[in-house]
């Protein structure tokens, strides 16, 4: 294996250069994912086969460090490439994209001032976890839930230590590739505080495991095929080493480094917004003989939409080159919740504009365009929610600590 | 029957007031649309107990006049009974809508200044139409085409006039309630110009003419259930008496009376937003024990919201006085362009915002507020499309003849 | 004097139809103001000859009853008035607003339920404001302070009652035409609470009270001419019969009768965008031989910006009859803060775009288009603020009790 | 003198990091401006201590290359430090800018291809004007005219070749330091074409100049400190050496090369958006005891102001990186138009919304606020204005030929 796969190079302000041939697999990839989108928009299916071709590519160690025998993507690089793969089909980069923060999360995790053998023992669990992803095994996320949402403080499901490790009991929603995947990550809370915060750990959990029901009850708008069902933990018992990362400290981890929960949609939701727009600029170049190339108010108006889409995608890219630099600045943090607002909120004004553009023909089941209408409305309302994100960026700019987790949104 | 219906009383600046029988009426099917509202959605069908049900109260009358047994509703009346109708299933509305307009225009057209003979025979034709509508058959609008879209000017329709009538060829596109209504009332062209614009009349056609087929081509984002599909006439003859008012005279009547073909669809999407207000207002008092009334974001933002459809609703009513008042002033015609814009781009931004402010749970098609958020996208792609509307009210402020159908989007 | 001078009919819903006379004598006046108002702006001086032309064509009258020898305006007669005015000058107009709200308020005061000898009282004092106004004396309000803004519950300055009358102390910022107006109306606070408020109350006091100063601070982005200047009061005794209305209640009077306080902007805020328009339709039609009418893509702005006028002008006219049908219904509070919010924020935007449309040249004090940007501005600062008005419709619209002057912002 | 003064040092992608001596001395300089900027921007005076300070710095050789003595700025440097100096002043760092664009399109000129003999006169003109400007000399800019505007191919003012020079005539507008400069660049008609456009050219014209008077008619909304006056130039004589650039092509250099003419305005107008940010969140601070530091709509609105100006921030220095990258690439030029098109119409915007969010204090001209609302608003009104923009970017998405003179704005 090359000593570098998802980079070719690094920049003096030390954000490495992407490699071309990391993008043009992911184009590969999303050109299939197009072909079976509205079929599985349609019906609401799991798109399997979009998931063989990701793991035959080996995309699931994407976030592998080359080292250990992935492509090593960083944050930046890995931005570039869900927005590509969200061209193809946000639903099935949305999925992928849960995984993908499991293993970046944890390829990130620094073990600097962790005593030495918890130090060990997660090494050993991350040295597993890069095995199974290399390997095509998926890993998906089970935050949020019902009444909670993602506010992971007001969690009711719980865990319980016990002499062989920890019993998890609670509901989780929108748990993107229910059924699908063969890992969860489930987040739990226990009794104790840390600091002033309440103990919120990560457990993996299998997705056999007899304790784990699954309740179907995805049905909705937009990103319809990431079967983002319930799932239900009745007395689940998983054993130590399936904790992940260290215990009771992830609300500490998100507030401090927000860059994936937050701002791994970045990605997802700017390639909806671009390939709205691309859509629309060849349906237009197309549409009567293509007399609205020169049509002043549709230059105009593409030249609008544009400009927000090109300003998304600035803000988008700088705040993951800031990741790459310095993830832990508090300018890093706001820069993050900035893109997280912007392609949540551009997406559907872009998609809306893109429609009154094109006309009534746009909105048929045979264009994409209508699908990139729904899908894109969901994105403000993943975590940090985009009103969420204005009131932390206020706050960054107003000078009030946005690293104190008793204060934070989650 | 009594001699007013429709209308209670009339204000001293002419406009008449609605009786509030006629609104009840109106909540009461809406009530029911809506029941069945999320099924004939996801399925594309075509709300026939909802017709059963408009049909049974008498409401295919709604536009003939009280002296012919009729309902008697005029332009304001009708615009606030689609709304109510339009917050049950809006489909339905938009349906209801395209035979309304038919009767609605038939029961304003001035017989002044047509000669005797024409007058007679159209009055007949009229007191036809009275009598079918009144008797619960439904008139369908087929005037769009793939090419010209709804600009008549470029209609490939065609009709020619034979010794007993006329015959017509062409494919219409769009025609809501196709396979459904239990005529068409399609636009077609002649090869003689009318003045400076060509000869467009429209004629009668029945459902079960043997030279008409259904081409099922709808499956669109929204307004699924009109069934608006594609309609193909193939030497299809139709006798003298199923033209429909005058012919060769559809450029100007639409360019000098545009409330009907541009402006019935103003209660319709002004429903759709209002109900999609009145969701979100319910929502947010039902969710996590009413603590977002007290929301100081919450309260600012639905006051937004709220200061938005108010103004389009304002604007909305305030074209449709102007239409009982003046229907044929300059004013009149900026008006229902103001309120056609207003409604059609409010609706979608409104909806995308109360989808951001009610959060996650509310894209799942267990609530209405997705499909208002699919609908309302339609609004401004009918004619005149939004961008036209603005176009139009540009022109009117600047001192452009906007009453010269040789300048219209038409 | 002929029995009804504003107003020359009635509506079927009880709104009065105001007589062409008086708009047309507004006109007048608004062209005289329009003169001088460059040099005014430029100097910040006070709008001298504007008044005196006011006060000789009886419009310190207008909100007086025509019994009482006035011309017996109402709430939405003035409303049309004030915007006219706006157009000439709205320095002038803002000035004269503060007079009217005075005289206007004192007019719509009811007695029914106060105890005979207060009535009586009170009753003399109105009597002695119509005949001073009749004259052509001008009142003031001062009701600001620098760190209360307008929020009453929050003032400093303070009154209390002697043996014969009442000692104000205090200081009073913005006051509009201090130093040019005859009487002040001072707002002051009590030791007593009035139920659950502070006990607020209203006082007269004369130009030349030799225990009020006046200090010269008035130099702002806008509204230059209002000299809306500091007053002083220290140890300021006013008579018995300078109490203005009943004593203590000025927070419930806000709270349920929102109209004159914060609605009677509208006027004057519609009248600057609305002059901001025709000043760019003129100005355009003239520009480079005309050739910009026939600009699709200024064809389309005029379009939007007409249309986003057109919007408020109905909202603010639908509030102002609502005040004139129902006063004191809470949907009439709402409609007066949607009203205040949409004059408040569309005039800035209005003619940002104006001056974007016009180009280069239009930014030269030649031309009146940068005044109206800069007092555009001003709106939604006055009370209530744009965002307060949000928040105000919003919670009117989630069920809060708007009436409930513990809970208001002011 | 050193190397390398205005970079330090040079990314993997090629782009110099700017030194941060040079933005420390913007930093002291705008410090200075800022201080007068108000007496100015009142009285409409030019900022001449605001000079002397920019010529004792050197920074009259901003755009110089290191090698002939000057600070080697290139546009991406010169963007930032223009961001700094307008927080100052931004009438000032406007009238620099003029300076910098015709220093700085000079120091870029490529005489590849220029054969022997012109390249020979062109070094040499090239180093006098470096001389001149090293010594602290100033450039001004006379390119618009009251019918063309900027529109160089409708330009009046024409110049006829001589034996010995050129003879100029016309009259140009908004000439930014007319009265004030030392020489002034003349933009010029030639009666042949050049291709397919207008031989257009630039000569550089002496202050003192016998037929060149100057009338003053600078009185302006805002950036009143630029003293753009009118000059005109009767029968005005400049000899063969002060023909600026190559003869006849600025139509190709303005469509090939926009970055001067049309994206040189983005840092001063980023600056003006910055400086009403920036104080917008002091004041905020400052008020009231600091208590809207922690208000949830404050936060939510600062929140959003933040998030537009950085994502206009980000455009602008990504064009700005591109240009230093790739100067002559379509999507060069398309950043360029994108980032002023942003620059020009989110500073009116967020300045509006500034004085909205701080209140009625703020608009006392004590404070800086209102002055940015009135600068901001000018910047959408220079070449390429706000809707030239937005038609470029919209024709460069469609593939329209955008590198082609004879379809370009100018």
């Amino acid at each position: 294996m090359p000593s570098d796969r998802a980079t070719a190079d690094v920049r003096a302000d030390g954000v490495p250069v992407p490699r071309p041939e990391l993008f043009a697999l992911c184009q590969k990839l999303a050109a299939g994912f197009a072909e079976r989108a509205t079929e599985h928009d349609r019906e609401g299916t799991f798109p399997t086969q979009d998931f063989a071709d990701l793991k035959a590519s080996g995309m699931m160690g994407l976030m592998v460090p080359e080292a250990c025998g992935g492509w090593g993507a960083n944050y930046a690089t890995y931005t570039r490439a869900a927005e590509i793969l969200a061209k193809g089909n946000a639903s099935t980069a949305l999925a992928f994209n849960m995984h993908s923060v499991v293993v970046g999360a944890l390829a990130e995790f620094e073990l600097e001032g962790v005593p030495g053998r918890r130090a060990q023992s997660m090494l050993e669990r991350r040295d597993w976890v890069y095995h199974e992803a290399l390997d095509g095994r998926v890993f998906a996320s089970a935050s949020s839930e019902p009444e909670a949402g993602f506010r992971l403080r007001q969690l009711k499901t719980t865990y319980e230590r016990t002499k062989d490790g920890y019993v998890i009991n609670g509901l989780k929603s929108f748990v993107s590739m229910a059924g699908h995947a063969d890992y969860y990550v489930v987040a739990a809370r226990s009794e104790q505080m840390v600091g002033d915060v309440p103990g919120v750990s990560y457990f993996i959990v299998d997705r056999d495991h007899p304790q784990v029901t699954i309740k179907e009850v995805w049905d909705t708008l937009g990103m319809r095929a990431t079967c983002s069902n319930t799932l239900i933990l009745d007395q689940c018992f998983v054993p130590h080493d399936r904790l992940f990362l260290l215990e009771g400290v992830a609300l500490y981890k998100l507030t401090r480094e927000p860059h994936w929960l937050v701002g791994a949609y970045n990605g997802v939701y700017l390639g909806i917004a671009a390939a709205a727009l691309e859509f629309t600029v060849q349906f237009l170049q197309g549409k009567a003989g293509g007399k609205f190339v020169n049509d002043p108010l549709v230059q105009h108006r593409i030249g609008e939409l544009s400009v927000q889409l090109e300003a998304t995608r600035s803000v988008v890219h700088d705040a993951a080159e800031r990741v790459v630099r310095a993830r832990s600045a508090l300018e890093t943090y706001a820069a993050i919740h900035r893109a997280k607002y912007m392609v949540g909120e551009i997406g559907p004004w872009l998609a809306s504009e893109a429609i009154r553009l094109c006309g009534g023909a746009s909105i048929s089941k045979r264009f994409p365009l209508e699908r990139y209408y729904r899908d894109a409305r969901c994105g403000g309302l993943m975590p940090a929610r985009s009103d969420d994100c204005l009131t932390y960026v206020g706050r960054a700019v107003l000078g009030v600590d946005i690293a104190d987790p008793t204060q934070s949104y989650w």
